[in-house]
């Protein structure tokens, strides 16, 4: 059985992260997409908020499966079976950052391989943290989250 | 009336924004530069001596204005009518960045289009946050700020 | 008057270049599209078809002009009075190759500035090249090239 | 069943290509190492040079098969039923030449996704290139190119 | 007398710091690693731990001497008649940052000169915010630190 | 003695080869410069032009030697007792490039490090290529090349 983490802090989830997710379930029996929350890192959303998002976007998809986790990702991959880390990559900032934790994680457990694919150029530019700041400041930030979970922006 | 933001913290205002504000005050009727202020980072100058040492530098440019703002970058364009966001550019490193502001703001409001121009070359290092970290150790950063306002530093 | 020398070799024409020269209109007062060809280089349509396709493209453009150019880019934009030369950025790759030669030019002319947009999302991996490559195989080209010209593909 | 193509021209297969194949095959039921040939390149060795150098790497891989291909890579895939590509990524500039591929890719068959996982940080530096180049200089390149066909270089 | 400065802040010190000084040991007469600390720094491990990590590291490297330093990087440099600055690359996204700092500082000392030197391919994945992360989350981080303070680890 | 070999093909040496050269003599016993030639590849100048130009150039650096070179670098440089490379970057597309260069190279010859160091930010954009055109252009490119060799341009 081949299964897929898909890790983040997804505060909040957006359609770049619906778009690699649904391109990928083909490639895989099950997806499980990792809600991150440590104590150092400040969220706009809750955990709470954050995983239900996730589970009413996936809801019609029995294959996705919404856990949160903490400590290393190698770890809770190998706690989930896990034998693939899934990752959408936007441009080469992203590349830069995402190849060194894949480096690493591959250096911490040689049995799991980080599988990237490119996010959809019309989503290319979403990034969680620009749609904070158009949340904070009261901007419309409908179009960059998935549509089951629109009502809720 | 072609009117470009030019925004930013300017904490504190360089040569390098300098440059860029000169060279593309031609091919606008004016350029306002807008002075951002949020509560949530902290600043090394104050949002008025911030402002102070942009007017100083541009005071005898009728066609520049400075103008505290905050909220969504797009939303103070339409307000000041502004049909173009002006951005300069030093390096590959600074286009990832802006390059996804760029095109969220353009997500956010399709009127508006983002222009950018290369900082000249001998600028091209000069970024506040170094200047910042120069004069917190009681370097001298006066080379890297406008003429104009160097006897302050 | 300003006027924007918008230069390029353009084998084929492309959305993507449409696209630049579309949302740059509004800034200047013309826009001179050079269509460059010299004797060292091979292109697979030659410099009468190009310049037919930008011409077509455009008809309705009473601001754009296509005029064939061989030499430096800065005399020609001396020679055509164009003050601005104006590109498009797909990614860091092109912005690596654009600044250099945007540098370049500045030093032979100081008189003239290159002014950058981001070709929109959804346009943003259309190059001539991989268009040719499709040509070249037989493969579909028409949606990454101009509307107005698409029967031709 | 899933199927994979790996294209390219391999002109030599290298370590960094093999260590590809390997590690994407748990994730593949076939992966098809598609070889390139067009009369426009010129090659140091023959396409039956490269395609039984490749044979021989692969042997004991009943899921590895090696074709020859020509024209668009979608349209070998649609011949040969593979709904993905997969490719190597060594460096960020890797990732702006594969994404741009990637992205046209998808215009042209929207069912054929393009998979990309991290070349091992020991045989990131190789490239068919400078293995040519030291070959071509009576360098020994016989560390970069697989164990089984290093008798050979 | 050559002598470089290696400045970092060294939390903790790594394969690839360790790398970069042994490799560029012959070049110079002396390296002085300069271990940074300020206030507004939040560190994982404290000055001293940091820099007692690194003297059992080249206890038997004459050549090499750890020193505690704040303030502007050159004007440490002046202050212990370091001529060079020396730093590892291990990848665009550094070079990136490191180039703007080594232009800024050149400016403000033009009699230093900063030497780079890439980071060994296999160590190239290694940085201290990720052993950090590891280590935080009890993970192992032995293989990432030079082999005489592994036990520490 | 500490022995650097700047390799390039300098077709032809420019200010921005110049500069790197003069900011590294103070490393070095020695800089060999190599003047690559092979039949592979067209040169603007001839061989013996683009040495006598290098000559010229540091006639009055005693430490400078200027010899032709053809087959693998690193073999050059065991043959002139070279343990070091030297090599200018501009920019993160030069790393890219350099990068895979400088690996290869440890590969083949583990006893010869790359040191690199940045091109001074005014002559960031100059580059034999565009240098090339200019010419090729009847272009002025006097401010390009190195003082003493401008008036054969």
């Amino acid at each position: 059985m081949k299964i897929a983490l898909f890790p983040g802090s997804f505060d909040p989830f957006t359609k770049g992260h619906e778009d690699i997710v649904l391109r990928a379930l083909p490639l895989f029996d099950k997806i499980v997409i990792g809600v991150g929350s440590n104590t150092a890192k400040k969220y706009l959303f809750t955990l709470e908020q954050r995983i239900a998002w996730i589970k009413t976007t996936f809801k019609n998809n029995p294959k996705v499966e919404v856990i949160f986790y903490d400590g290393l990702t190698v770890d809770f991959c190998a706690k989930i079976n896990a034998q693939y880390i899934l990752r959408g990559l936007r441009n080469p900032t992203d590349y830069g950052y995402e190849s060194n934790i894949a480096l690493m994680n591959k250096a911490l457990n040689n049995n799991i391989e980080t599988i990237f694919m490119l996010t959809s150029p019309e989503l290319m530019a979403i990034n969680s943290t620009i749609v904070r700041d158009i949340l904070i400041y009261k901007g419309d930030a409908k179009q960059f989250v998935p549509t089951s979970i629109q009502n809720d922006f």
